[in-house]
């Protein structure tokens, strides 16, 4: 019998879900709800239902794993503790300072409900978290190190088509290669935001804008560009469709740490991602771990639960003894 | 209250949990069990006594994990089951070939005890493994690469110090820059064993033997050489212990996968480490899963787990919040 998955909200995320799902043979998409009209989203699996939000409570013994896939500003915090009573539920909350609070408001109701909730689920937070913490505990004397990129940051991009004269714009983070460097070459140095990425931005201008002054603008906008070094290029409207269309996205997890009686061997743990669309890659954890929220349920856990709370078998579909013969 | 760690077998393997648990303020080093005649040997901590192996029963009650040191060959297949009945213990057990029996014989030893047994914990198999089957679970569709190095392989360095005309030697594996770069590109390459590493041999020649018929045989020798291209160097013994006495190694994972409805997007996952010592790197796993050994104990579990069955916070000294607050 295979896992009956839900997609709640379909966008890039849900989408990806979609996708991801028709990877893993033991996995079937249920139903997509969405805030829409139905009838007006088009979902690329045949046969598969799109029903309204509203209606999703319907579904509650239809379904194995809700996978919520709304923004972390305002759709999750009231989503996912909403849904955790009647779902087990997966979602990507990546509002770093809000975690404890979404933590707790997930676990009353998941418990309740007597349902298993993973947030925070992806890849940072997400897989850059869990190699944090793999890292840290085994090299307690250390220091870490995340860079992102290259890769598309939509808040940036936001940012800059909100400039007067910006209609169109493209942002890319690009870590720093030769901090990058130091960081493996175990020099252990102390780097500042300006030494860690520069920012590459593509705009196409409004017609009569004045591109000195939005260059100006961008450059120093504080919060967004004023800390780092940035690079503008105008471009035409369809030089950016054809070359800036995509969603790439990675980075690096770092952690530099020493071990002997004298401190006097040094270390290097890193993993890195890079990903052609970052919503594609997210969704492809999300759906592993949807995996591992149905199995925890199954043996009658209840509770909100991250990455860290999860053994690495539960996302796997083989079985101990494959994975053992097989991986380890 | 500290956990209270055994060291069985005192080597470099030995040495380096003995430094790890140094790094580790939630632990302190109870004794050291050895084959040895105990006053011959000197460990490093003050204070801590040298017992005989055949001794450690008494120990039952004063330690909470007992870290097994000892070889994969001939070693732990016996004392890991024999162990696991009176301590919780973790091995680095690495004949992958033989991981599912020993398994069963620790989980039956376990059991019977009421203990936990943690097998096969290093980096390889360990963290590699860990790697391996997340970024299997992430992208179900890819294909798996590790290389190795630059490391110092002892059984290769062995196998050259039987050659006739030998003093000395060591031996580095060093991977193929130009095949892990096929890899990060996406281009998904089939590598034979002489595309993936090259072989490096420092040799100290016995006075009066043949450089070039030791060469030969070094390079022509079937299963360690034959298969790659090695490179041997004729150097002095002062020039070996200075610049080859150490124990480097690392290597790296990698997976390339493929997600999208028309598998029209690539990604990569990277995991690397670059370790001074290969030996203490080894340690400081073992003592990061002797925590979640202790702990799943306390929780009343029992029977062999590998890493794979390990929920990440288990290895660290902080709190779930904690974890949550400052790594998610």
């Amino acid at each position: 019998m295979s896992i009956r998955i839900g997609i709640l909200g379909y966008g890039n995320l849900g989408r990806g879900v979609e996708c991801a799902i028709r990877q893993n043979s033991d996995m079937q998409l249920a139903a997509v709800f969405t805030r829409r009209a139905p009838e007006s989203v088009k979902i690329l699996t045949e046969g598969v239902p799109v029903c309204r939000i509203d209606d999703a409570a319907e579904w509650k013994d239809k379904i194995d794993v809700m996978i919520l896939c709304g923004g972390s500003a305002t759709d999750l915090p009231e989503q996912t503790p909403k849904f955790a009573e009647m779902f087990n539920v997966i979602d990507s909350f990546d509002t770093h300072a809000r975690i404890p609070e979404h933590f707790a408001n997930v676990d009353a109701a998941a418990k309740k409900g007597g349902r298993v909730g993973i947030i925070s689920v992806g890849w940072d937070p997400g897989m850059f978290s869990l190699n944090r913490l793999y890292a840290n505990a085994i090299l307690p004397e250390g220091k870490d190190y995340t860079f992102w990129g290259k890769g598309v940051s939509q808040g940036h991009s936001d940012a800059i088509r909100r400039v007067e004269g910006v209609k169109d714009a493209k942002q890319y983070t690009i870590p720093v290669e030769s901090a990058l460097d130091a960081v493996r070459n175990g020099e252990n140095p102390e780097l500042t935001t300006r030494e860690k990425h520069t920012r590459e931005c593509f705009v196409v201008l409004e017609e009569g804008a004045d591109a000195a002054k939005v260059e100006e603008e961008i450059k120093t906008m504080p919060n967004y560009f004023s800390d780092y070094d940035t690079t503008v290029h105008f471009i035409s409207e369809e030089e950016l469709k054809e070359k800036h269309s995509g969603i790439p996205h990675g980075g690096f997890v770092l952690r530099s740490g020493k071990t002997g009686w004298e401190k006097e061997n040094s270390h290097l743990i890193e993993y890195r991602l890079k990903l052609d669309s970052n919503p594609e890659f997210t969704s492809s954890v999300l759906v592993a771990y949807a995996r591992a929220a149905f199995r925890l349920a199954s043996e009658g856990v209840s509770g909100c639960k991250t990455v860290f709370d999860i053994a690495p078998a539960y996302l796997s579909a083989k079985s101990g003894e494959e994975l053992r013969s097989s991986m380890l």
